[in-house]
């Protein structure tokens, strides 16, 4: 089976400036290609030091995956070392320099001397597109081995990464006789020891696929490996686990791997011709940028009201003063009026609220920090609930924002089983506080 | 200066199972101790290839820190494989076992032979207690060198490296003498080249501190990195580098280290009691929810529209339709419309508008996607700015958002400097697209 190594480049990573999040990513994309890496190494911008390392994995594996050092400063010296230690010259790349060249047209800008080193290539390398930045990656086969090198950036590295690397590592190295296959599951609308509590038998079981809780941000996640002669063998051997984890937690599993709660409810809503409004007051906007992260948002979401300050929650939703006087700009009755009101502007089948306290300051002992109600509205139909969570500010809109989606993931799940009408189905599953 | 090396033993680090947190911990501790690291290393639970790493290491450097490996199954070989590579017997340590028997016998657990394991340590070396799990950590000296043994969970490594490695590093190998500080300066408003090409001179220049741009998602920053023998020492010399940057950066550098654009604009705000209303439309929210990460925003950040819809920027913003149908609804002239019309319900000092093309879908050739406009309006003045990214969606809205508290800072800066009275300088920098 062909061995890759992955040397990441970078004085900030042994200094402890950044962490390494390259290296978990390249070893899990690795694995699920069933090539073996058995080294990973971190060194700084040191142009003897970073030869030693290479010269090290060039001589005992197939492929070697450098990361960082791409960049346009005298610091950035991983093609200057990899090129010098095989005798290659750089030289020009006319396509990355016409890149570059576009690149710093559209922006305005000059290029320096600095930048046009970034075009450069050993010889008889191939450059890998970067449309997300100005430094190519670099693959260079000689002597039946492969270099490949990508920039530091992970915005830059990743889709580089499944673009090019990826589909040239199944071509030309085949991937192994093992493959390794994962796949996490994702939940909401259910707490962490509840759900390990419901498969604890599954989980202490030492079998193939192995499943593990992951921890995940204040998400529940499940993650399932499998060993397999092939990916097809081990999909199936993850298709049962999934079966068997859905069986006794399919009513709260809203995805698969990378998939967030957001997406799934944009492609529940663009199925169904559903549109939404937003009236936000704690998550400040967090519930409009992640429904706006999906490409064809704008299909279903229409309008979001960040109602921060209660005049706004009057003046922009209509919510009336005197519910917000009676009752409290945190309360039930509140998010109802704002989720009603911001329909009304909008004019969309559903609306979903938030107000709460997030903190540090504003709780008293009637209203901590931490309260937040959520409210969901749909023609003939509405949805309140309440949450108390524990943390930080930032902490605190991350989980109000995901339990308000999940309150709409509820409904939309909850039109299909039934199979109402999309939009006009008035029973809403857990209506009321 | 004493080099030591990390290596991280564990199959888990290398299919990206599990991400190497400690290699950051480490880094950030041997580098605030002064001493040299040059090296961190992963491998598998493997003897012959844990031995390949150690040697190389054991050859080049004083102290090689090893993680993981130590636990009571066949799989935990560090110990046995640096014994073996030296020479050494394990033999049982009487303190150890007692511990062992003592940590069993308080959990009513049996202990297995594999535990016995554990109390083993090579010939000559030392245990380092362990009060939070079954394996205590090794240090042994020979030959002028020094191998330390740290067990993988980080609530055992932690305190482990704190209590007892920390204070022996500084004992026989001189940590303490040189210390490590370190700044970053985040810029906003100029480009990474440009803003390289201002400080060549000081880039280039291998003083120290030294000065080096650092990759940070878009954001242009330079890391200053001081040796001194004290914190205090340390730090006057990244203030004199600090103030040298500034001299030729320091209409650009919003802020330091951890520091977001976003919170820098909200101390500005507060300072200069002015309030705030955002029109958003590509950014989706982003911009919102990045003002209310900063605790107390709600004194400054009062409403915030966004109008993904044309029919929701003329319901809820009051834009006219025929802005929109004769210039496009990404154009200055709605950009501007849109800004106007939330100070207008929002009753506030200034708002801040963007509308763009975040794709993957709806460019066209006069309008790609990535091209995004911001306006910003206060009493007697405005501000709109053209801007066209590249890249994919999500990367689009990042830089849109960050661009558009650009020119909020670029205004609030201003006003500073010309002692306008706040909220009523009429005079914007930058005017104009």
């Amino acid at each position: 089976m062909p061995t890759v190594e992955v040397i990441s480049v970078g004085t900030e990573l042994l200094l402890g400036q950044i962490l390494n999040t390259h290296g978990q990513y390249l070893g899990r994309e690795l694995a699920a290609l069933g090539l073996d890496l058995y080294y990973q190494t971190s060194v700084g911008d040191n142009r003897a030091r970073v030869i030693q390392a290479f010269a090290r994995a060039w001589e005992r594996s197939d492929v070697v995956i450098l990361t960082g050092g791409l960049g346009p400063t005298d610091d950035d010296l991983t093609k200057e070392a990899v090129a010098g230690f095989l005798g290659l010259e750089l030289i020009e790349d006319a396509a990355s320099r016409r890149w570059l060249d576009k690149f710093f047209a559209r922006r305005g800008r000059r290029m320096t001397p600095n930048n046009l080193k970034q075009a450069t290539l050993p010889q008889g390398a191939k450059a890998l597109p970067n449309p997300n930045g100005t430094a190519p990656g670099v693959l260079l086969e000689t002597g039946g081995k492969a270099a490949i090198m990508l920039p530091g950036p992970p915005a830059e590295l990743l889709p580089m990464f499944a673009d090019h690397v990826r589909p040239y590592l199944i071509e030309r190295w085949g991937g192994g006789r093992t493959v390794i296959v994962s796949r996490v599951l994702r939940l909401c609308g259910i707490g962490e020891s509840d759900a390990e509590t419901r498969v604890k038998d599954i989980l202490t079981r030492q079998g193939n696929p192995t499943i593990a809780p992951l921890a995940s941000g204040g998400e529940v996640t499940f993650r399932l490996t499998a060993k397999a002669t092939t990916p097809a063998e081990g999909s199936v051997l993850l298709d049962q686990a999934e079966a068997e984890m859905r069986g006794r937690l399919g009513q709260h599993i809203y995805g698969l791997d990378q998939q967030t709660l957001s997406d799934v409810v944009g492609d529940q809503m663009t199925r169904a011709s559903l549109t939404i409004a937003l009236a936000e007051s704690c998550t400040g906007g967090l519930i409009g940028h992640q429904l706006t992260q999906r490409p064809g948002s704008s299909d279903y979401f229409r309008l979001g009201v960040i109602a921060y300050a209660n005049e706004a929650k009057t003046a922009a939703l209509g919510v009336p003063a005197e519910v917000i006087r009676d009752h409290g700009a945190v309360s039930e009755e509140t998010a109802l009026a704002m989720a009603l009101g911001v329909r009304r502007v909008a004019g969309t089948d559903m609306a979903l609220a938030t107000t709460g306290i997030a903190g540090p300051g504003g709780g008293t002992p009637d209203k901590p920090v931490g309260l937040v109600y959520g409210a969901l509205v749909w023609p003939g139909g509405e949805d309140v609930r309440r949450w108390d969570f524990i943390g930080g500010r930032q902490h605190i809109k991350e989980r109000a924002a995901f339990a308000a989606l999940t309150m709409l993931w509820d409904h939309l799940k909850g039109l299909r089983q039934t199979g109402g009408v999309a939009g006009k189905d008035g029973t809403g599953a857990g209506a009321g506080v």
